[in-house]
């Protein structure tokens, strides 16, 4: 049943994951569809459908257990299996993501850091020392990591990319701009865009004005 | 017409205008839906759905011309526009902000920075000088910011958001995770959960492995 979940649900189960998180730590331990797509700024219909998608653990007239639910959704995303992590190039965003994304709360563990830039080898980000590029190889033959979050240029990404799929790399959370997606089988990618929100804030703000 | 839009369609109008650029720059004069489908791993359907929403530029038997659809999609995108902006928080994640994003391109004019820390005052992050929070008052009647790029802690968004609107801020775009949407009356808000698209990765990893 699983495999027929729609991407469009997918894309929206991060959201209810994390709301689900913040309502069950302020105790709450039931929510109807109605009230879930008030704070998700959906419909109780929308809401239903997605979750009817993967079982459906609402009851009628009683609405969602908020820590089951949360359990489940978890489960589908895989939240548990600790996937190991490393970052490709440790600028700004690099060290933003090691530092301020909990990885283990989103199915991963961070298990090491490359830059190229031997003046940053050694270098402390939380509690991982970064490692020179160079030492990739050998890094992936004795640790093996699944994951590759990709925060280098544009012009370097697919290279490196290739590089790391020969090296077993399964999934690329990629903010290189360079679009990855397709290009080796079996291997998963996100690409992110970070800019886009600002383009759509934009637009929303055009818009107040104009009303 | 424009007011008419629905949200998921605005929510796709970045990645159109992104792909268009692309396109544009190689050389690319005119593209069938179809072909913008396979791109976007959409439907001709959808697409033309889309973007017959705000008009349609598109004729039948020849597809749309790339730069006078990415012109119009930029127009409704108000990407003209140079709201200035200022981003609060200069830790990694707002370094990298402020040099990695063209703000420029997205409709805005970085013309702050500001930190509470005082160390980091007067430190040059790309062309602008870090100031300290302390001055947020000064430079806004002076400088009138419109844009507020929120980097800090959860714990301080809701305070430092409040004493921005009071001084004039009409958009966040908002990396606190604290969520500020509704909150104000005529300010716009763009939540960022950039550890969403992990979990999304995590699940197409389990999937793929299932397979």
């Amino acid at each position: 049943m699983r495999n027929e979940i729609s991407a469009s649900v997918i894309k929206r189960l991060p959201r209810y994951y994390r709301l689900l998180g913040e309502l069950s730590k302020k105790g709450v331990v039931k929510i109807s569809s109605k009230e879930l797509a008030s704070f998700l700024r959906s419909t109780a219909s929308q809401i239903r459908q997605d979750l009817n998608c993967f079982g459906g653990f609402g009851q009628q007239g009683y609405g969602y257990n908020v820590e089951s639910l949360r359990h489940e959704i978890g489960e589908i995303l895989g939240v548990n299996k600790k996937q190991p992590a490393i970052i490709i190039g440790m600028g700004n965003l690099g060290r933003a993501l090691a530092l301020h994304i909990d990885f283990s709360e989103r199915g991963c563990e961070l298990i090491g850091l490359f830059d190229s830039s031997e003046a940053l080898t050694g270098i402390m980000v939380g509690d991982i020392a970064i490692r020179n590029y160079a030492e990739i190889e050998k890094f992936c033959s004795e640790r093996e990591p699944k994951v590759a979050v990709l925060c280098v240029p544009k012009d370097n990404a697919k290279e490196i990319a290739d590089k790391l799929v020969s090296l077993g790399i399964k999934g690329f959370w990629n903010f290189s701009h360079f679009d990855l997606t397709y290009m080796y089988d079996g291997v998963s990618v996100e690409n992110v865009h970070i800019g886009d929100s600002l383009l759509r804030l934009g637009y929303a703000m055009n818009k107040a004005q104009d009303n």
